[in-house]
């Protein structure tokens, strides 16, 4: 597919659309989504367009159909079924016919076009104008929500005022589940196709109330069922005709009179329900009498409603920046679009393209902890609990796997699931990824740094650290013939143009810290918490010797070093490796994964991602600046960024290094990664990865925030062009605001008791709530 | 599936099935396959068994479907169509109606039942009395042959004697297409499945004249053609009706007036044709004249020829042992089937599992050149050639796939494949085998050495051989870590339990020799041959300068060692994983790879197979018996010999190792690995390459034949059990007769001129034909 730029404003709270064009329709249905971390739909036109049937999608976190993979060659312990995120009835989906003639921007004359994505609103916008064949002119306009505050509404203001002429027009409202054909591609990172025989339709119902479409997933036993109605305001339909059009798709079918300059105003409320057990089941009579009542509040209830739930996230969550509304306006799409992807419910996580895409087929992976993780956990940590809980919720189905994997105990994290089941069906670059345990207990960790929840910990957390631990001692083993230091073999690390190698240092070092952190807490809970230590313990048959070894193979893990050139390898044999011919590389040989067999690119020192440079990240500690300075030295130029996963860390890092120019550079890649396109493929959804990373790079890379040894630090920097830049943070009971300006950083202590910071090489006392303390000193980088 | 044992007598030149059981049926349809190298027929009843259609097969080498492979994840450059082994309309299909009955071995009751595979007559006899429900006794006796001396020919003489009643029998003769369903299977040994709708069905005939039925293959475009007819001999039918069975399957319905005691004797006569481009087709006209002629010349005629053919095969041949009749059964019923499989026509090879089953889709792989190649090089040079000329014709598609792999000059042979197209799913064992470039070029200049054949050499040899040398160039490097010695990252060895590592042995020291050949290829076509050496590096734009590169890399290829222990590392990081727990490892879970994930077993030091132990066979004059001891005695403890490919190799070196007991060990599992099914999968074809390493275990392992520095050697030795045994070999225009016995070695040259070769530590000069030339010393061993 042809890269395509657009102009998409330069509104710091508005994404907008200003002319219509068709090339754009599939990248702007993804950027145009929106979601409730429950139901995300995509931005298609409620009449759809000619051609482009495949593009709508209204998904469900955490519904999957179950289709088992085929592999050209199976072999023992593959993952046996791919779980695909479902799409559900359309809820928005309208027509309008005046004289046999279906409206269609692709037909007819589109005589204006503007849409929105309102992020402080939470709304999508459209106004067009549009002409006939024959000349009659419409103005449509429409407002679109998914509801944050009823987790299963979509609300779709419509109103048609016939410019020229009077006549008779027909308005229909859609409620259609039918399967559409996924596109066929040998891009891995396309989902796959559907399989039609999978829906079982239960109800299919059409009258003067509503319609109502259930069906049934056959093969992971998902109940879903969607029901809508319509009501006009003001001008009234002169009939309106209910129409079950098969077993997928319902329809209402409403005559009017309409009047040239009389705007006819329909509101379409429609509700997405899904269940798994039946004792989830929701009655049609209970979903009936919801759309009823959603009914009677009305679309202008609901949208105050959207914009105090708005209000209330730009609150906590919102950094602002002066001095470029461009990446302002990227800033805010990306938190926007993390706020709407996140799964609010148990079993419900955050997946690769939110809820915007059927890209990856909707899977989690440790993009969560790593990635997105940090930003709930520092701006709404409630937020951030759910997806421990939800790591929990799969631990008896990573034990089982950890089992496929002839590993006797412990627990083995899926690479990629929905359900949890392994989905990966290409294990060197999933299964062999053992890092995801290290990743899982990292994120439990920093959320109990960060919150000082012990419950949590106590509830979940220390189980899925322990469990996920136990998995090292089982896949290494101490090396004589590297001084008996402690090997992990035949992994791959989180660079995927490398696989199955020995020592990984990203995961060796994050092992490490796993098996630190896991023997921590045992001791913890033991002196703390002994009654929950004793129940716990007991159920995990854990032993003190276990922990021992564990303490023992963190403290000989072997870190792969070089001690000529003082760099930390990537494996044991990446300086083995010729370095990738960059300079014969023509641009369009990028991403080289879509133009090189996996063997060539797996023969050459180049990376697709940071793998050694993230670890510079997540155990900064563990490293002098002088270290940092080499590898980053060493990687960045090996790194072809072909994973939306490496700009940020590579930011960070730079701003660390003071390498200014890079970090600006590598930022606004990110900042506008999917408005701009820049990996030509955010038609298939957006890259929540990504969008973390936005945040990650404004507070832990230009602000610096750290917490080292308990003690929170910043070192603010700006990136050029930016005069000023603000934002808050929630850390163990206290909301902090952080703002940046050219001359220092002023802190203030929104709620909580008091804080001593670091700033620089500032110490401050945060003893008054609301007061100003300003570190002087800002960090002035040079160019790299 | 459970293995069951059976009693196959040990008649040297028979092997006999004594009873009927039903649960050894699949395992001796491919025991009892009949095959002319052309066409494979497995040993079902000619009318088949309840509930087994599925195990009916009659294959046409080189002929096949394509299909599309499958991906869970697909990538860049991965195969893309699987070529899997057609079969065509089963020629020897009969039944039996009596009153209404079928005849069936699982209904009634099976009084007698006797089948031989005649090694002598290349013929299947089948000798049964089966009684109906109704106590209606009858006798049946048939034989069947696949000529060799008309590759289309396939007869069957099938007598049918009424023992205690008179009555009205219909014998029915079938042509029958019906595509079968091949079983599921996760094993990835096994072929896959067919799809029917790839058939297009082109003729169904049924006259008087005979039947015929003709289909294309959609995916691949060949044609296939089978006619059939029946000849009685002595009493006639009452009435024949010819029916036509759909699309795809035709019969004679034949209705006979059958008298107690009185033998109905019929003769079906049966023709396979195929082609793939127009100008080879074959009328129709033709087949019927060719089907006619033959049946004017009787079975008589047919067997008659075949047991002179089969008189040519083993008087070159045969290896006599005396002293174990079960040994030497195994290996006339290897040779006979590596002579029934091999390929005689243009682009046609020796598929891993003959032409006996469907396992791994009837695929070609380097099994044929190292394994099976030597057997035909030493007795029937005319048939090896054709191995090397199969490989030529594959050199434009070996082309094109080095192209997809970024290879930018050269060839690269597929893995697996038919008609040129790699077919391996799975890269890392497939793919990344480059060794098979390699095992080419060795097997070439095999040839040369053996036959002194130089024009083969001029015609299609030095091409192959320099193309597929190209490769080593590309995909290795000069590594500054290793004192910059010549490196290949990321590939796969012979052994299948380690995977994409770097500098595996086999594959470096096998560059090396091929580049050294390569090399050399170019000085002799030079000095001695200028004009085709014009011609061809003119051709290939192959430069001097390209020659002393090959030549540079393979004086400096990096050959793994460890100084410590003074072993050849299997690879870089061989050493630098745990050993396989085989103390703890149940008998049960072998083959591992039926048991565990892939990253369980790379990740440990386990064999599969001979890998570093095959190069020190392939490569013997490398290594000194010390270093050959130190590496057998490391690797042959850890390697399962999960790949029937591994004991051969075993045998050898231990033979050389003086390791008698064990070299008899592995040589009883190689003589008898499909009689005695060791490898519980015969059922779906014979191990050719374990049949290719019979003849090595006896010529090379026990005699010791080597060819070093252009030099004749033996070594003979006597297995434990085995008093003499006889073989010959021909030689650079000669023929030699080997007669190994308790006192000592007797050389007979008989044909060709004068030979000095060596046996033991005594030269011998061979000057009279048809005169006994003897040493007298033979090794003696002691037990491992």
């Amino acid at each position: 597919m042809q890269k395509h730029t657009q102009n998409l404003g330069n509104n710091p709270w508005r994404v907008t659309e200003s002319s219509f064009r068709p090339e754009h329709y599939s990248l702007n249905a993804t950027l145009f989504a929106l979601g409730n971390g429950y139901i995300g739909l995509r931005g298609t036109f409620e009449e759809g367009l000619e051609g482009a049937a495949d593009q709508h999608g209204c998904y469900l976190n955490g519904v999957y159909f179950s289709e088992p993979i085929t592999y050209g060659e199976s072999a023992y312990g593959y993952a046996k079924n791919n779980q695909r995120i479902a799409s559900t009835a359309l809820p928005h989906q309208l027509s309008i016919k005046l004289n046999g003639e279906l409206m269609d921007m692709k037909r007819g004359k589109v005589l204006g076009h503007h849409r929105e994505l309102q992020l402080d609103n939470g709304l999508l916008s459209r106004d067009l104008r549009w002409q006939t064949e024959g000349g009659q002119t419409l103005k449509i306009e429409s407002r679109r929500l998914v509801s944050l505050t009823d987790r299963h509404l979509i609300v779709t203001e419509y109103r048609v005022t016939p410019e020229n002429f009077s006549g008779r027009l027909e308005i229909s409202s859609y409620l259609d589940a039918t399967p559409a054909q996924a596109e066929a591609s040998d891009d891995p990172r396309v989902g796959s196709g559907i399989n039609p025989d999978d829906l079982k339709p239960l109800e299919c119902q059409a009258d003067e109330h509503g319609l109502l479409v259930s069906q049934r997933l056959r093969s992971s036993g998902f109940t879903l069922v969607s029901a809508a109605t319509d009501r006009f305001h003001g001008k009234q339909p002169l009939s309106t005709q209910p129409e079950r059009l098969g077993s997928y798709s319902a329809a209402h079918h409403h005559q009017l009179d309409a009047k040239a300059g009389e705007t006819i105003t329909l509101t379409k409320y429609a509700l997405c329900y899904s269940w798994l057990h039946e004792n989830e089941e929701v009655s049609t009579q209970k979903i009936q009498s919801h759309l009823l009542a959603s009914c009677q509040k009305g679309f202008g209830h609901y949208a105050q409603q959207q914009r105090q739930a708005m209000d209330r996230f730009w609150q906590d969550s919102d950094i602002e920046i002066e001095g470029d509304p461009e990446l302002q306006q990227g800033l805010r799409f990306n938190l926007f679009h993390l706020f709407q992807s996140l799964g609010r419910t148990p079993g419900t996580n955050i997946a690769a393209k939110g809820l915007t895409g059927h890209g990856y087929d909707g899977h989690y992976f440790w993009d969560s902890e790593i990635y997105i993780f940090p930003f709930f956990l520092y701006t709404q940590p409630e937020l951030a609990r759910n997806l421990i809980q939800f790591r929990y919720s799969l631990l008896d189905a990573a034990r089982d796997r950890a089992r496929e994997l002839a590993i006797s105990k412990g627990a083995l994290f899926p690479w990629r699931t929905i359900g949890g089941e392994e989905c990966s069906a290409y294990y060197p670059a999933g299964t062999a990824q053992f890092h995801i345990n290290a990743d899982v207990a990292y994120s439990i960790k920093q959320y109990h740094l960060a919150t000082g929840d012990n419950q949590l910990i106590l509830d979940v957390g220390a189980e899925v650290v322990w469990e996920t631990a136990r998995l090292w001692l089982q896949i290494g083993h101490y090396n004589p013939h590297r001084d008996n230091r402690f090997c992990i073999n035949e992994v791959t690390g989180p660079d995927e143009y490398t696989a199955l190698v020995n020592n990984n240092y990203f995961t060796n070092a994050m092992a490490q810290a796993h098996l630190r952190y896991a023997s921590e807490l045992y001791h913890w809970l033991q002196c703390d918490h002994p009654g929950r230590f004793e129940e716990l313990v007991q159920n995990l048959n854990l032993s003190e010797a276990e922990v021992n070894e564990w303490r023992e193979a963190a403290e000989r893990m072997f870190l792969p070093y070089d001690d000529e050139s003082g760099i930390h390898l990537q494996d044991d044999s990446f300086l083995d490796k010729p370095r990738w011919d960059f300079a014969n590389t023509p641009k369009d040989k990028y991403p080289l994964l879509l133009h090189y067999h996996p063997l060539t690119i797996y023969r050459h020192q180049v990376c697709k991602q940071a793998d050694t440079v993230l670890a510079l990240f997540l155990l900064s500690e563990n490293f002098s600046l002088e270290e940092k300075r080499r590898d980053y030295d060493f990687y960045e130029p090996i790194t072809t960024h072909d994973s939306t996963l490496s700009a940020c860390m590579h930011s960070i890092l730079a701003n660390e290094l003071g390498y200014a120019d890079k970090a600006r550079h590598y930022f606004s890649q990110v900042a506008r990664m999917d408005l701009d396109n820049h990996h030509n493929n955010t038609q298939h959804g957006v890259h929540t990865a990504c969008m973390g990373g936005t945040w990650l790079c404004m507070v832990q890379g230009f602000a610096g925030m750290r917490i080292h040894k308990g003690q929170l630090h910043f070192a603010p920097t700006r990136p050029e062009g930016i005069t000023h830049y603000r934002f808050k943070v929630r850390i163990q009971g206290r909301q902090l605001s952080v703002s940046v300006a050219p001359n220092g950083t002023r802190y203030q202590l929104l709620s909580g008791p008091p804080l001593t910071l670091i700033s620089g090489d500032q110490e401050l006392r945060l003893e008054q709530p609301n007061t100003d303390y300003t570190a002087t000193t800002l960090r002035e980088d040079n160019a790299s």
